[in-house]
């Protein structure tokens, strides 16, 4: 085959005595040394956070961990119902569903403040906020159908990321762009938990790509919750008869 | 439609001012209060864990979060290869491979240890041991392709679960399983990663039909670490077109 | 990398001239020759259907394509609602509720069927028949939940089958087991369209192992189908509110 | 609850006596009536096909059925390695990485001509064909990383089509997009056999967005028939031992 160098992965090597992970011995300095939170951010961020990172961090996932009976929690829990012999696809089956119309908001905010960001000149936000205007989009990360006033995340995350002692370039911004919305508009719109933890996690250094990846990870805690809830007190065989139901009446 | 009491959950509910779960205030209660590891828990069982229990809890899933360039981690940057618009694609994937195979031994190993610990009569675990031994199956949780003397994972966790101070039935039972076994066989199979990770997800009192969830969570952070390498450095393309240049010599 | 003989698949394989399925050339021999029931059944079996095999075997995928609003066909949409950038994503939600509780029924009979047929002495029904009901079970294949008298794809599959005229010992037999169950029980229960469509299957030659992977071929038709239909008249996100809403309700 | 008409399907109803698809009797009307070809068809479509496009629609499913060991069927088979308990789930891996970057390019093709049909005005093709030129992006359909010359699927769909007797404007408009960027740019590229199944389908008046979803069906027989192979001639899990072999060497 020639030259293997392209075949190599820095996560995770074995031998018979050690387990390393990104560098690091699994059992004597992960293990028992670091939270799951701090593993999953190292994992994929190649460093372990700050204690302050570690705060957001774990905030943000906990804001995103679940939201009750939506779309997703149905499916999971629907595929339940067929196929009781793999969790593994229920779990996947309500992930599939965390796509860009509900999910996809938290790295579609951190793309656009960090274009924002990008922009050294006067004026970018408006101009940013006014692009979206023009082309009759919303703004990523403003406005929710159930919390048309305050998302009660919102200033909850705010408060942590304060308290955390971090940068928060992009948390800031997006509070400007919510002004700057307000003003153009005459119309305040409330930034969202999905917007503030997509701006949380940009603040933490993660790429807008990797993001979305976190909110399926708070989101597979839910999933499981719902699904455990499921076994004890099923919904999905009743949800489907009743919609059978309903849909056969003319 | 008549009696709707079936269609409840108590996961989450909001109102426009506030989101619930599982009782708990999420902004105010959970946000900045508990860890993510502590939501995770919370919402699956219904009760937040003590300080000890979230210790264990948070070990058993660093042990379980990452194996390297596993079969699921590889399904999940060959399904990104082909499907960049969905990162949720490439992540169900990678769980969908999480199966009996791998995973299982898991939640195999909590209800073999389960079944032993509700037989109160004497020499219990002999029997259980022997039974599988003459049926020519596997002892769960014992065994390991490449930790043949000692997975490092084992030891590390048995000390975790000593410091946390918390009741360890499962653990226990399952350090004499193997006892047990190496005196019947006269061969001595270590105690694996996975078997002492679902006997501790068991001894937080975790229902075995659950417990694979908690290895899907841990998992689910291994497959993003892997999928946001797979960004920044790629194999998929080149291990497809590696694999069918090797297929195709005779 | 020494030997690389086991890296080999007989399914296909391309030049820059030629593509070569299972040994055909794709453009010339299969397309415009062959149709796509015909090329599934030769993907997987390695042989072409006689016209009467490819005549039951299009009979048993149309049996099987759709079943109304299933669980599985729900999920899918729901996965649509909350994912439209990913079709691949909702299909896959959908097929990963075709698992044991429904779908299951189409390999679990051809493997109670094929063990019968595997064993050559004399009361070889009765006695697989009484050690179901003796250890509780439901006999794979009898009985349905709406078609309580008989299931209407049943006849039609026999009536297919012998116009078709090629042998089909499981079908014969699952004839068989209905009758003793009856005179057992007392209690006469229809052969489900799945279960008649799992004997066909096995007729076929095709292994129980993998005859559930034409359940699911059949069952992503019916899927896509579901999935044009949301497309045009969406139910999903209207179910998710409405299920809120309902649950929401004290 | 008010209104429940949003809560209907029109594909599947079912009586005691009888099952309904798309407004057809499915024992007495479709099986052993249609082909799985057709009633694929006829579950999106809500119309029957007539043999000309039967012949086309099955010509391009055969076409699209399988191309190896593309990292698709790869991905399904190594889900398979670690979950053996689930079909489902190692057909839904291999689907879920069929995706943007190669299936995509079905329903990219279709969605592109269709914009150039819509388009009355003289000269449309070749300010489409230009607009992405000067945009530095690929040509919907054109371009093959094998097939260099051409590609052999496509003069085939082009004969089948002619022989059908139907009007294929898509198809047409496709042959008219390759002359005018060879004319263009100087390089002749060959029109791929996705390209030309996707403008074949759109030819048949399925609506882009649901295109992929007959990729998606034609591709399941070709996983399906890789799972075959797999039971009988296992790679999954030697490919994983081969990937961490070398992974491992420095």
């Amino acid at each position: 085959m020639g030259d293997d160098s392209w075949l190599r992965s820095d996560i995770g090597k074995s031998t018979p005595d050690t387990i390393t992970v990104r560098g690091r011995n699994l059992a004597t300095e992960l293990m028992g040394q670091v939270t799951f939170t701090e593993m999953a951010f190292f994992l994929s961020a190649a460093r372990m956070p700050s204690p302050g990172e570690t705060r957001l961090f774990d905030a943000a996932l906990v804001a995103l961990a679940d939201h009750g009976l939506t779309p997703s929690a149905l499916a999971a829990r629907l595929t339940w119902t067929g196929a009781t012999e793999s969790l593994q696809g229920a779990v996947a089956s309500g992930l599939l569903g965390a796509g860009n119309v509900f999910l996809g908001v938290v790295d579609d905010t951190a793309r656009f403040l960090a274009a924002i960001l990008a922009d050294p000149t006067e004026g970018a936000v408006e101009r940013a906020v006014q692009a979206e205007i023009d082309a009759g989009r919303r703004i990523p990360g403003l406005g929710h159908p159930v919390h048309k006033v305050e998302d009660p995340r919102t200033p909850r995350l705010y408060a942590i990321a304060d308290e955390a002692g971090i940068p928060i370039p992009h948390l800031t911004v997006l509070r400007t762009v919510a002004e700057v919305h307000a003003a153009a508009t005459g119309k305040a719109l409330p930034i969202n938990g999905a917007g503030v933890a997509g701006a949380a996690f940009a603040d933490l250094g993660l790429p807008p790509a990797v993001i979305r990846g976190f909110a399926l990870l708070a989101r597979t805690a839910g999933i499981v919750g719902h699904l455990a809830e499921e076994m004890e007190h099923p919904i999905g065989r009743q949800l489907w008869l009743d919609v059978e139901h309903r849909a056969a009446q003319e």
